[in-house]
C-alpha cells in the first residue's frame, strides 16, 4: 500500500496535467451544440481509463454514451465495486461572472478552477488515477472493479436506468462507491447519509394571440407574466413551507440520532450568511439550516422569461411566461407524485383568461444511506487514514438520482465519499476543486480499496 | 379644396413608396446601437417635409433630435396649428413572429405591414402629405403650422420638455393635432376624450454574492426568482384591483355622461375576446371592457429575466431577478407619486435575506381633452367628410405624455386624431396600418386644416 501512496504522490503533477485536459472538453450535456464536445470527452476518459490498466468500451446510450471500465483480476472471492461517476457538466453561463474562461482550468490560491473540476470531472479522475496508483505499482487492485461514468448526470440520467437494466449482469457488484459529493468543511473528511432528490418543470402561462400593447389593451385581460408571478407565489406559505396540498405527506420525519449528529456539527449560520454575502438566512420555520439543506425539502426558481428584457422601456403585454421551477425531495417523496399534486395545484390556482402548461424537465428520487455495515466502516477508516481525522456524517443536498436506482437495481449498497468543499461554485461561475483535496481524495480512495478488498466481499 | 383632394388621390401611389422608404428606417430610439439609424430617419423626415414646401431644421436635443417645419404664410389673423408626431419606434422583437420582417414594408390584404406603419410613421406622414396637397395646389395653407416630430416618443419623450420650453415662442399656437392614436373601429372615425399616463420601472431583486447550486444551497435562503414573483403577486387584490397603498387616492371617478357614452360605443366583450383569441377577458371588478382600458389604472409585467432560461434543466438557484413592471395611470394620477407609493409598497413586502432595487425608466402624466369649443368641432366635421360618418368619442389607453405638456406649456387644447384601427398590433409583431385609413386620413386631415383656418384663430 505505501508503493501506491508513493506512486501518486510522485505523480501528481502528470495527474493534475490530465486533469486539466479532460476540464478543457466542453462536454455541455444540456445543449445539444455542445454534443460533439460530450462525445470527445467521453472517448479522452476511455483512454485514460484503458491506459490506466482497465478493459474500457464506449457504449452507446439513446444519449450521451456510457464509458465502462472493468478490472475483474481480483477473483471471485473478493468484493466488486461499482465506481459510478459522470463526465458531462453544467452550462456554465453566466459567462461574464468567471473569473477565468470555464474550460480553461486554471490554477489559484490552491484552487483548481474550471466547471467540471468538482462536479464531478475532478473527482471520477481521483478514481481513474488511484486504479491506476495500485495497477501501477502492484499490477493489480485489491477489489474487483467497473468503473461507469456516463454522460447525462447534468440533465437527470434519462438513460441510465435503461442501460443499468440492460446490464444487470455485468454491473452485478456488492458496493457502489460515488465521489460526486462534498466534504462538510476544509480538512473535514465525510461521509453521506442522504441526498435530496429533484423534480424540476417548467411552467408556461399562455394568453392572448399574440403579445400586444400595454396601453391599448393593459387591464382588460390577464397577463401571463402576473399570471406566472402569482402562481409561483402560491408555492409558498408565509413560513417558508411549501403550499401545494398534500406536498408534506411523504415526507420523512427523521430520527432523533440523525438529527442530533446535525446539531453536532462544527456549523455557525452567522459565517454561512456571510459567506453567501446575504442579510439573512431564510427558510422553512422549524428548522435549522443545516436541516433545511439535507433532510427538508425546497421549492426554488431557477429561470423566469416573459417579455421585453433588453435595454429600456418596451411597453408590451406579452402573450407567454415561462418559470424554470424545481423541488428538492427528501426521503419518502416522489417525483412523479410531486408532478401529480403540482398539477393539481396548478389547476385550482389558474385563473380564467390564461392557460398553463407543465413540462417536467426531469426527476429524481431522494437516497437514505445503510449507514451500518463494512463497507460504511472502510470508507470511514480509508477518510481517516488519509485527512487524518474521522469523517463526519452529513447530509447531501443535492442530487444523484441514480443513487437508489443502483441499490435497488443491484442489490448493493451505495458509499457517497465525496471531495469537494464548502463554497466550490457547483453549478454557478468560478467552480472549483482543492489541490489538497484532488490529492488526498486520490490517496483516500487508494485506500479504500485495499479496506473494501480486506472486508472479503 | 376639392383640388386638394384631387391631388391627393392622384398621387396616392408616390405617398404609399415614400412612406415605404420612411418605414425600412429602423429608428428604435430604446437601442442604443441603432442611433445612426435613428439619425437618420430624422434626416429623411426633414428632406420630404421641405419637398412638400415647409422652412425645415433638424435640431438636436441632449438625446435623438426633433424635426421642425415651419409655414407662416397664413398671416397673423390665421390660427397657427402645432402639429406633433414621433419618427422613432418600437424595437421589433420577437423578431421570428413577424410574418414579414418589421423593417420591410409589405402589403397585405389592404394593410401595410411593418415596425411604425401605425405608431407613428404612417401617421406623421399622412399630416406631411396633407400639407404637401394644399401648398401644391393653391400654393398656401389655411392656416399657419408648425410640424414638430420627435425621435424618442418610444422611450418617453425625456428630451421634448425641455426643448418646448426653449422654444415656447416659436411653437406658440392656438391648437395642437396629434395623430398618434385609432379609431375605435373600421369606417368609423373617432375622437379622443382621454389618454392614460404611464409608470414604467425595473424592480431588481438581489440575493447571494454569487448564482448557486440549488440543491447545494436550496432551502436556506431566499430565492430572488421567489421573491420577485411574491412582490409581483403583491401588486393585485383578488378582485383585480392594485393592492399599493393609497394608489387609488387620486383617480379620477368619471362623470355619468363619459360613461354613458363609453357604453353606447358598439362593443362586444365577445368578439373583443375572440380577437384576442383568449378564453376570457379579466379585470378590475366593477367596469367593463371599454372603461378597463381607457378609464381605469393598470400593472402589467412587461418583461421578465432570472437565472437559467435556455435548453434544459440548470439547477442554479440565481441571485438576480429583473422585472419590468408599467403602471398605465388616469387623470388625476402623477407617475410621480406612484413611484413613492411603489417605493414604500416594496419596502413594506421585501422580506429579509434579499435587497430589492427600484429603477424608474420613464413616466408620463395622462390626459382628459377639452371636448368643446370649435376646434374639436372642426376635427368632428372633418372627420365625418372624409368617412361619411359622424365620429364617435373614446378614450385611449395608450399613452402620450407630451400631449399634457404641449397643453399647459403652449396654452393651448390638444385634438387627437388617429387614424391606426383595432387590432393593428401596435408595439407587437405584425404592426400594419389601413391603406384605406392611410388615403382618408390624408384627406381628413387637408379638411381639418381648411376647418381649422375657418375658424379665425
Amino acid at each position: 500500500m505505501s508503493d501506491t501512496l508513493t506512486f501518486i504522490e510522485a505523480n501528481l503533477g502528470r495527474f493534475r496535467e490530465e486533469l486539466y485536459d479532460f476540464l478543457r472538453i466542453p462536454s455541455i450535456s444540456a445543449k445539444s451544440e455542445f454534443d460533439a464536445e460530450t462525445a470527445r470527452s467521453a472517448q479522452w476518459l476511455a483512454e485514460r481509463m484503458a491506459a490506466a490498466g482497465l478493459e474500457v468500451e464506449v457504449l452507446p446510450t439513446e444519449g450521451h454514451p456510457v464509458v465502462l471500465g472493468e478490472w475483474r483480476g481480483a477473483g471471485p472471492d473478493a468484493p466488486t465495486v461499482l465506481i459510478y461517476g459522470h463526465y458531462d457538466v453544467q452550462p456554465p453561463e453566466p459567462l461574464q461572472l468567471w473569473t477565468s474562461p470555464p474550460f480553461e482550468p486554471t490554477e489559484r490560491d490552491g484552487r483548481i478552477y474550471a466547471r467540471g473540476s468538482a462536479d464531478d470531472k475532478g473527482q471520477l479522475y481521483m478514481h481513474v488515477k488511484a486504479l491506476e496508483a495500485h495497477l501501477a505499482t502492484s499490477g493489480s487492485l485489491p477489489v474487483n472493479v467497473v468503473v461507469l461514468a456516463e454522460g447525462e448526470e447534468e440533465i437527470g440520467s434519462p438513460n441510465l436506468v435503461p442501460f443499468v437494466d440492460a446490464n444487470v449482469e455485468r454491473l452485478a457488484c456488492d458496493v457502489v462507491v460515488i465521489s460526486d459529493t462534498g466534504m462538510f468543511a476544509e480538512g473535514l473528511p465525510s461521509l453521506l447519509f442522504s441526498l435530496r432528490g429533484l423534480a424540476y418543470f417548467e411552467i408556461h402561462v399562455h394568453g392572448a394571440r399574440s403579445d400586444l400593447h400595454s396601453g391599448e389593451f393593459g387591464g382588460a385581460l390577464k397577463n401571463p407574466g402576473n399570471v406566472l408571478s402569482q402562481i409561483i407565489a402560491s408555492l409558498h406559505d408565509d413560513q417558508g413551507r411549501i403550499a401545494i396540498p398534500g406536498f408534506y405527506d411523504d415526507v420523512l420525519e427523521w430520527d432523533t440520532t440523525t438529527r442530533e449528529q446535525i446539531a453536532a456539527l462544527p456549523h455557525s449560520d452567522e459565517e454561512f450568511r456571510e459567506s453567501l454575502e446575504l442579510g439573512a438566512l431564510a427558510g422553512e420555520q422549524g428548522f435549522g439550516t443545516l436541516e433545511r439543506l439535507w433532510i427538508r425539502p425546497t421549492c426554488d426558481v431557477n429561470g423566469l422569461l416573459c417579455g421585453y428584457t433588453e435595454e429600456g422601456a418596451k411597453t408590451v403585454l406579452p402573450n407567454h411566461a415561462m418559470a424554470k421551477v424545481s423541488f428538492r425531495l427528501v426521503p419518502q417523496q416522489s417525483d412523479a407524485n410531486v408532478k401529480e399534486l403540482l398539477e393539481a395545484h396548478l389547476r385550482e390556482v389558474t385563473p380564467a383568461g390564461v392557460t398553463v402548461e407543465l413540462k417536467e424537465l426531469h426527476g429524481g428520487r431522494p437516497w437514505k444511506a445503510s449507514v451500518e455495515g463494512p463497507y460504511f466502516q472502510a470508507a470511514a477508516e480509508a477518510l481517516e487514514e488519509a485527512f487524518g481525522t474521522k469523517p463526519v456524517p452529513m447530509g447531501g443536498g443535492g442530487s444523484i438520482p441514480i443513487v437508489v436506482e443502483f441499490e435497488e437495481r443491484l442489490d448493493a449498497p451505495a458509499l457517497l465519499v465525496g471531495f469537494s468543499l464548502p463554497g466550490c461554485n457547483l453549478h454557478a461561475p468560478d467552480e472549483w476543486l482543492s489541490v489538497e483535496n484532488f490529492e488526498k481524495g486520490i490517496g483516500s480512495l487508494a485506500i479504500l480499496y485495499e479496506k473494501l478488498g480486506a472486508t472479503g466481499g
